[in-house]
């Protein structure tokens, strides 16, 4: 046996090469099955390696390729996603080794053990969360770990902070910025662009970020950007808010905390769904884009995310408790979610109801208009200028005046107007009453799912306008709602949804009495 | 607007094309960004997909391709795992569609939440993995989920029996069909090759089936295959056993409990283990494999899987739980697992250690020796016709007699010998003493690294030859060890690791007592 001197080499350097694969928020590297430093590895070590480049370095996680036309020996291959994150120039000599699993995942395991964590254990996890250094199944790990036994409220605030922290965070310099949320779960439910022009047109301040919809039809991004551009850079939303004191944009631009954002992609397909994360993940985007003063909607129904007034009650005083210690005023309406708000689910039918009511149409949606204006008093109330109890009666008054209106159509010229006019998909379908009775319930959920199928909210114009409400009296044959999509595939998709259950009940009289609120 | 008459259109088709990327154990599907199918309904609905023709039918994860050198527009590519499960020919025409959550997710979140799950919950869950409807992350979920909570030994009973039922099995119409089984994490320990042969030569029927290093630096399938083939098909491996009464084979083309192969793909990197997992994994195997009596080996020691005495207590009374329950007879017996047993460390040099055990030489590894002659004696004593307390002195006998060396060569030749024969890696380093004392302790878990890094068990020849053992008295620069590596690459980093850490103290006296067994 000969020894053999160990000289300090350098590992071996491999050409970079774009991948047109796109891989969805997970990195992937491609390595060719003969290249040398694969073969010296193998599988099981490279499953996830580390790419590096002077100081720019990435994770990823390794596929081997047995095409040399996708990547060559001498190559290592990115995805989309990973390639632009690396930032470099195709041809760039880089070096791939073993990415030893992230250090934080020690926090994770003692956290599957039923230990509590500390700020630091957060802060670390959310750094390497962003710096993309976990799995898809490592995320999956945390989420299921901190679902289960449950963070403790000092938890969620530990969480909260550090995910506030894992991204950029919007200043305004004013005492005042205003913000609302709707913890979800209700088709229709765009009071936000009703309530931001109201409250902007006041003189509050509300710079506005949403978010696109992720399992519902339609989410205030998507509804505003039928209207208007809503993908704002920092510089340009700031600009808007200065001239309109208001915005509607998608926060996706900014970088608030943009752990949530990844992992809402881990958390969804799985269908958990723990309150810690929720409280965490909402109050997180709001300190971030800089709001001092929050209104939370909970809407509380038998087919609403929350479905009984214990559980809602349990989320406010856990909402309280964080914003209080994070410095930020919230509070909490508890609201009916028994059924849709509005007409409208999808974007282009949404917008419509919007404007209908920013236009006092007499056809207007009623219920939209009312949850607005409901929710619009308690904010312009956050003003100390603005006497308890009085806020509903000025929101009315600026609606009513078209105030509303003016302001509506002034952030949607500071934004930058849609040249095209959308229009509801023209392939339809109307869904009628299988015999006489009254609307005696309507599946939210159901109904999301219809709207999703025929293509909302990636086809703006699909989705489902609702011709009934609960307990208006049908006959057979006459039209409960009506489908619209821009596809075929789509069309058939949600008609034959519909038709294995039309989301909709008849019977002899409402069945749930709603929270008569 | 338009009333569209739906038509019960087919869903669209696509050519089947075969993408040379190995994605590991996940099925990867890729679609042109330009696909019809795609464009209606998009990232977030399509991240997991159907894949059908005839009765033919997968579950992939979704990649969206834009070169279509890879993949065109009307084209359905597929990675090379789930291609070959598909089991199709290129250009067939298959159609595509949104995959729905496996309905088993359902017990996982029910888990999640807390609550015990009965065995059909098991069942569907095994049924769902095995058949690919399961991602890496719902899968770590699970586990997840099994660990924390986790499970009770009722549902551990539930667990094992629906992994066993998720495969084949094995029927060998004998009363006694003998196994063994180390719990891991003892480099070197390769006492089934010594075992079996002696066992056989007694004429117990021991069809030995066993795993590839998943994190060790050698199985006993990698060390056998040194020697022999060991990719037997059921056949093969029925007609070694008719012949010489045993055989040492890889378990993994009999599809024993497949979903165990499956899940510990996403336990490994994931660095969880739960004993609950442990156990159904281990009998879940040997039930599948026919066995009807099983010598368990828990090794305890400081840098063992199991540390402390009242783990390996608790674990032995789990184990018997289960094999009571499901007609498996076991005796546990915990071993020292103070440092590795035997020198060689990695294939080609623990099959060294084997064969010199075999042939009695006076410098084989005596440590090797008794341990494999004290758990053959044991499995002898399974035999009603062998007084209880003299299987040992029978393992001695037929090891010492030259019978168990010669039902070795005869199960090698009865597998396949093979045709070359292999070295220890020629590149060598040997890591020295940095001062006078006695081997004070030797960690077992950084001998495991350093030969993996060198190479094991990829690589045959690479591995670690231990030159001291604990107790041995050494002078400064005496060499304690000597890497073997195949690669220059793989020898630095190996070289650097032990480098900064040579898993070996020296010291005035041994640190720990061990279990004095």
């Amino acid at each position: 046996m000969t020894t053999h001197k160990s000289r300090r080499r350098p590992r071996q350097r491999l050409k970079l090469r774009r991948v047109a694969i796109d891989t969805y928020r997970e990195n992937v590297a491609y390595l060719n099955r003969e290249c040398e430093i694969y073969r010296a590895e193998g599988f099981q070590a490279l499953s996830k390696v580390t790419i590096a480049a002077d100081s720019h370095r990435i994770h990823a996680l390794l596929n081997v390729v047995d095409d040399p036309a996708i990547v060559g020996p001498g190559e290592l291959g990115l995805a989309e996603q990973a390639f632009d994150q690396l930032g470099l120039a195709e041809g760039t000599a880089v070096s791939v080794g073993h990415a030893e699993p992230p250090i934080s995942m020690d926090a994770v395991r003692r956290k599957i053990a039923g230990e509590p964590l500390k700020l630091e254990d957060f802060r670390a996890i959310t750094r390497d969360i962003v710096e993309n250094r976990y799995s898809k199944m490592e995320m999956a790990a945390f989420l299921v770990a901190s679902g289960q036994s449950g963070l403790d409220r000092e938890e969620i605030l530990y969480l909260t902070r550090a995910m506030t922290e894992s991204g950029e965070r919007l200043r305004w310099h004013e005492p005042l910025v205003a913000d609302k949320h709707c913890i979800g779960g209700i088709p229709g439910n765009r009071t936000s662009m009703l309530v931001v022009p109201i409250v902007a047109a006041h003189g509050t301040l509300m710079p506005k970020t949403s978010s696109r919809a992720i399992t519902s039809p339609a989410g205030t991004a998507d509804t505003m950007e039928v209207l208007a551009r809503v993908d704002l850079p920092p510089a340009e939303m700031h600009r808007v808010v200065r001239r309109e004191r208001a915005c509607l944009a998608w926060g996706g631009t900014a970088k608030l905390a943009p752990v949530d954002d990844i992992l809402i992609a881990v958390e969804r397909p799985l269908g958990i769904d723990s309150q810690g994360q929720m409280v965490a993940s909402i109050l997180s985007k709001k300190l971030a884009a800089g709001s001092t003063h929050l209104l939370l909607d909970i809407p509380v129904g038998p087919t609403a995310k929350v479905r009984h007034m214990r559980e809602a009650l349990h989320l406010r005083k856990l909402f309280e408790y964080v914003g209080d210690r994070l410095g930020l005023h919230i509070e909490v309406i508890i609201t009916d979610g028994i059924q849709p708000i509005g007409r409208g689910i999808g974007p282009v039918l949404e917008a419509r109801d919007v404007m209908a009511v920013l236009h006092n149409e007499p056809e207007a949606p009623q219920d939209l208009r009312q949850k607005a204006l409901r929710l619009a008093g308690r904010i312009l109330e956050f003003d100390p200028d603005v006497r308890g109890g009085t806020g509903y009666a000025i929101a009315r008054d600026i609606l009513d005046s078209g105030r509303a209106l003016a302001k509506m159509l002034a952030i949607i010229e500071a934004q930058g107007r849609q040249k095209r006019h959308a229009e509801p998909g023209h392939l339809t379908e109307e869904i009628r009453a299988p015999r006489d009775g009254v609307v005696s319930a309507i599946d939210n959920y159901q109904m999301s799912k219809i709207a999703r199928l025929a293509g909302a909210p990636m086809d703006k114009g699909a989705g489902v306008d609702l011709l009934r409400k609960l307990g208006d009296p049908v006959r057979k044959g006459d039209p409960l709602y009506r489908i619209h999509a821009e596809f075929p595939a789509d069309f058939d998709f949600a008609h034959n949804l519909a038709g294995r259950d039309s989301g909709y009940r008849i019977g002899e009289r409402v069945e749930e009495s709603g929270l008569n609120l």
